[in-house]
């Protein structure tokens, strides 16, 4: 390896050593802060511990899996003499993955309760600062950890002939636990949610967070291991695909179309590896920014948290862009690259704006008005906005490939949209850490309210989560828009890996027409699996949901005492429900995901995987994306009502019971389906992209 | 032209003039019928001139639309020589769908009246055989329509150079024509159904069907222009849409690989053209099946409704394909052709049954259950339900795909998948009879309790009516399947109609590989529009809903004595209302289904179209069968628990009153957007067919 491609691998790793630095420090700072009156202590430490238990039993769970699949990977890759590597680079995307959810999930569970005493202290840019660093602890262990993880093994492997292998297997590691996190913790969260809230409000008449609803602990942990553990695991798996999806292509591409990119290489450089390690040092210039820019935003706490966060989210777009652009010319790579990143970077921005324009502004009220007439036409209005949102930024994520195809010399528009995605997902750290942000605050909310403190403490805690709302729209902008991307070039990257293998094995290379029959009906089974995942998922939140609303209401009947507030709800009982709920039901949909490209790409062979695939991004991502919104808009129209946006309908009035109904479905929607669909497309791809030499011949 | 085939292009024909004089007969047959008491005469007149009203104004839209399309027609083609010629069979598909659609309608709103009157009588077996006879006006109109237009035109331009533009733009003719009136037919019906209830049931606790209520002719109104003219376009149109598919890719495909196709060419034919006609006459026979097979179900309407109308779905198919198996090496043809025909067939019999077993059985069930915790856990688990169904109904497509192409010879696997359409189709006469026999005994049943017959009356209606909801169902599986297999036929008729001009201006054919980024690009663009129907139509119900509620609120307000039942609600009114917002809102959706595709080739090329449409059928077809089988699944678990199935809750308690805002929901799903989507992506093929020799260069 000559000393370029070093120093340009070199970047990401100490951004990472960096990263994780910072967030040790972040992590003992919020962990020594006060903890508020003894009652605070102890929900706090109910939620940490049920979250902490559901987190090692996934754990537990996931051991198992990721023993069954290291043997295969084994036995499968033995054949080309690399078993025992790709098991273990399995093993390491995965454990990365664990790692970076187990103390980001950790610091959230003890920044929730001292945020919630920072606010009872008066003090709302302590309590901001509190939630900040909570959420950052777990935005930089997942990019640092992305990155010290794919940019040691690059660092290692990169005159290795295996390379590809290695890089694949991290990120099926990587993909496959975000799978099971997401699923699992999505399903966790919304029963959780669904069930105390069915339970406790319309049941017996008890608001959401009373300390009396038995369903209020599960409910908070269910925000910690849904919206932060199963997200974490979610942007981790999303950086390292579309960072693998980017090496992938620039390693199997034409190499003279590769020397495209270049105005001038470098002496003694091979553009292929150039090519290869421009998306990695890209994405640590990314880390970089990002912590300066999580410095800025803690000096900025005395100012108006929605303006901090917005202004968080946007400026590292913009400064890896220049950055970007004054550091490609010195490497002799053409402005393209900086033009298709900032194409992704802008594209994802504008999706989280039109994300946050549905999920927050005109059609919410549209939707709060339509529940006047009923439950039922607020549901229609609700989906409606949601199909809306869908083409629009759908839309946008085609008008970015578009771009990012444009720019690029001939034969590269590929890696330009792998590289759009690496755009998209390069302010990762800070963007995860706003999106972290979320739910410490909500859960602060839900403390200060079970711990009975007055409503000026709630004024404050309200006011912080209100803000996380809506950057976790903006949030989820970047991490749909993204997934879209990189699903194209993983798609891509596979067949040129297919290719690849095939020209190696002394066969002709496989032109995938479009309209060859294998790809066509490879294109509707593809068209069924997002639904497949879709119904199960909505399926076991439901299930989940009843079990604890019949638990709820048994200890309402039985329990002495508790309707009136002298005995306590034995909130463990719920966890423990949900749980194994949760646990139980994530199995069937994460292993259709896994063995779905297995299976055809062995039995149809690999044109119909990859009519599979194209057929599986087209509705996977409408479908996760009109999920996602739809579900915005139906939460956010019941607060709108709440916060009494419709004169003459208050909280409690029939309208307002009828946006209820719409936040009901949309939350298994919104938290559990939808970012479900999403991340089976990208474990397809990259379980794809993995199996792509073996079955190449077929 | 040769003898052989001028005989077999004379089967579709012959059997088209049959059936179109046998519907005459019904049709007269049906209108000497007693017409009932003087109040059943009003209300079937009020119905019948609403619905001619309705159809009368849509005419007017459609003209001028058919006007400037066959004006860009005619420039578009005119460099080709061929304006005048694709701008008269455009009129001439369109026309032949709107008289169908009169004569059927027309038909349907005779029978409904007369229905209820052998009702009244107190003969089911009469009562059964009107509204079968109304019925079949329809369902031969329809089939005979297609077949009598495609005959003809084929047997004047079978050796005409233009016979591709003649065959597509009679498609397009007939395509766009459906997509407007399954839109407004679907809007206007929804928002009648959505409003009146709402309106009458929710807010004046008036029952549904009450005479008080002001919006209950405009839902009967809605019954006909909704699913039976709209309807019947769509069925004429996936008719001519399949025929159009086999025919074009059998005039462009490889002859060597056609020569494949037969064990013994007959002397002097040439083989490109036989199997050209295949199609045409295999519909033809299907025709005369169907036709016999209405008689016998006639003759046996002594026994119970529900064996005679599943039985007249099956039977045709299980006829035609013994009289293919004889016929096919009577030509000279392989009996691949049959196994083609029969996959289909077969196929479509299965997805019919899926989604009888998902709205009707079993799921439907767990729906009302799930009910029972309120609203929003009963529309979870009908999305669930939705969701299944749409991976078990595209898996069998799938199937049935990969089946139609594994049997045929090398080459040819796409005109396989063509024929499982054809397959399908085979049967439309009868299973479009069965289609319109629905809405006529829900009129029926709906005149019957306006006009206050006794419950003796209406327990004949009601029977009949319940069975109409589940051969809807069959029906439905039918239509959907094929559309699927249609449009990617059509796909692959469209790329070979591209190469084939290509070729034909001296360029390189072109490879449409599937990891290109145009394709790509256009994969997310065609992925966006399904969900652009999908809310504008959604959003088209609710408007109009909402419109027709405040004008029932403003009558039960303002006209002294209506709520008592001393005065006459003002129907008119409303089918007014109705009739404005569906004719206005079809117009958008509309456009955009043919607008895509022309812009997206013009501006972006072939291989951005190409994309577009296979993201197109991905995601439509998965999100229309999703609709549909949601919505059928809601409609069917309300009528559920009013049959008392869910012990303790009975109708007007809780449980079923988060039904009904299922049912609501599922309203426009099922019988709107659904279909819409469905028709959607079967325009956008046409469309593309049509206009693909003049982007074949860009």
């Amino acid at each position: 390896m000559n000393d370029l491609i070093t120093q340009l691998t070199m970047a990401p790793l100490v951004a990472s050593v960096v990263g994780l630095a910072v967030a040790a420090f972040f992590y003992f700072r919020v962990k020594a802060l006060p903890e508020g009156t003894e009652t605070m202590n102890l929900i706090g430490r109910y939620i940490r511990e049920g979250s902490m238990a559901f987190l090692k039993r996934e754990y537990q769970v996931l051991a198992v899996y990721a023993v069954v699949v290291f043997v295969l990977l084994f036995i499968a890759f033995s054949g080309e003499g690399t078993g025992l590597i790709a098991g273990s680079c399995f093993l390491l995307g995965a454990f990365l993955s664990l790692f970076a959810g187990f103390i980001g999930m950790k610091a959230a569970t003890y920044a929730n309760v001292r945020t919630s005493q920072a606010a009872r202290e008066g003090s709302k840019p302590n309590a901001l600062l509190t939630a900040l660093d909570g959420g950052a602890v777990m935005g930089l262990s997942v990019a640092a950890g992305a990155l010290l993880g794919l940019g040691t093994l690059y660092y290692f492997f990169v005159n290795d002939p295996h390379l590809a292998t290695v890089l694949h297997s991290f990120a099926v590691g990587a993909s496959s636990i975000a799978l099971f996190s997401r699923i699992g913790g999505g399903i966790y969260t919304k029963a959780a949610d669904v069930g105390s809230d069915i339970a406790g409000k319309v049941v017996e008449g008890i608001p959401e967070d009373d300390p009396r609803n038995p369903g209020g602990i599960a409910d908070n942990v269910g925000d910690n291991v849904g919206d932060v553990a199963g997200m974490g695991a979610d942007i981790y798996e999303s950086l390292v695909a579309a960072l693998v999806a980017a090496m992938a292509i620039a390693l199997t591409a034409d190499p003279r179309h590769i020397a495209g990119l270049f105005t001038k290489v470098p002496a003694g450089v091979d553009p292929v590896f150039l090519a290869a390690t421009l998306p990695l040092f890209l994405a640590g210039l990314g880390l970089a920014v990002s912590i300066v820019c999580i410095f800025i935003a803690r000096a900025l706490r005395q100012n108006s948290p929605a303006m901090v966060l917005r202004l968080a989210l946007i400026v590292p777009s913009v400064i890896i862009g220049i950055v970007s652009f004054i550091a490609m010319p010195m490497l002799g790579v053409s402005q393209a690259v900086t033009y298709a990143l900032a194409a992704g970077a802008i594209g994802g921005g504008i999706i989280g704006l039109i994300t946050e324009y549905y999920t927050a502004w005109g059609p919410i009220r549209k939707v709060a008005e339509a529940s006047k007439t009923g439950a039922g036409t607020g549901i229609i209005s609700g989906l409606s906005v949601g199909m809306e949102s869908t083409v629009a930024s759908l839309f946008v994520v085609a008008v970015v490939g578009f771009l990012a195809n444009l720019v690029m010399p001939e034969g590269m528009g590929l890696y330009g949209i792998a590289m759009g995605a690496v755009g998209m997902l390069a302010g990762t750290a800070i963007v995860m850490t706003v999106d972290a942000y979320g739910p410490i605050s909500d859960n602060a909310g839900g403390i200060s309210e079970m711990s009975e403190l007055g409503p000026e403490v709630r004024a404050i805690t309200d006011e912080l989560d209100a803000v996380g709302n809506t950057t976790a729209a903006i949030g989820k902008g970047f991490a749909i828009g993204s997934a879209t991307l990189t699903v194209l070039s993983l798609f891509s990257a596979f067949i040129l890996e297919v290719n690849h293998a095939r020209i190696a094995a002394g066969m002709d290379a496989l032109v995938l027409k479009l309209d060859e029959a294998p790809i066509l009906i490879g294109l509707l089974i593809g068209a069924c699996l997002p639904y497949a995942v879709g119904a199960s998922t909505m399926i076991a939140v439901g299930k989940a949901a009843q079990a604890i609303i019949q638990e709820i209401m048994r200890q309402f009947n039985e329990i002495p005492g508790l309707r009136e507030g002298k005995a306590e709800p034995e909130g463990a009982v719920i966890v423990d429900i949900a749980t194994k709920a949760a646990l139980s039901q994530m199995v069937l949909p994460g292993t259709v995901a896994i063995v779905a490209p297995v299976m055809v790409g062995f039995v149809l062979g690999p044109a119909a995987l990859a009519g599979m695939l194209a057929g599986a991004v087209a509705v996977g991502a409408s479908l996760s994306l009109f999920m996602a919104n739809a579900g915005g808009a139906w939460d956010n129209a019941k607060k709108f009502i709440e916060g009494g946006g419709i004169e003459g309908h208050p909280k409690g009035s029939d309208t307002h019971k009828a946006a209820v109904v719409g936040d009901t479905v949309g939350d298994p929607f919104k938290d559990t389906s939808g970012p479900g669909v999403a991340i089976l497309i990208k474990v397809m791809s990259v379980v794809s992209l993995l199996v792509a030499p073996l079955i190449a011949t077929i």
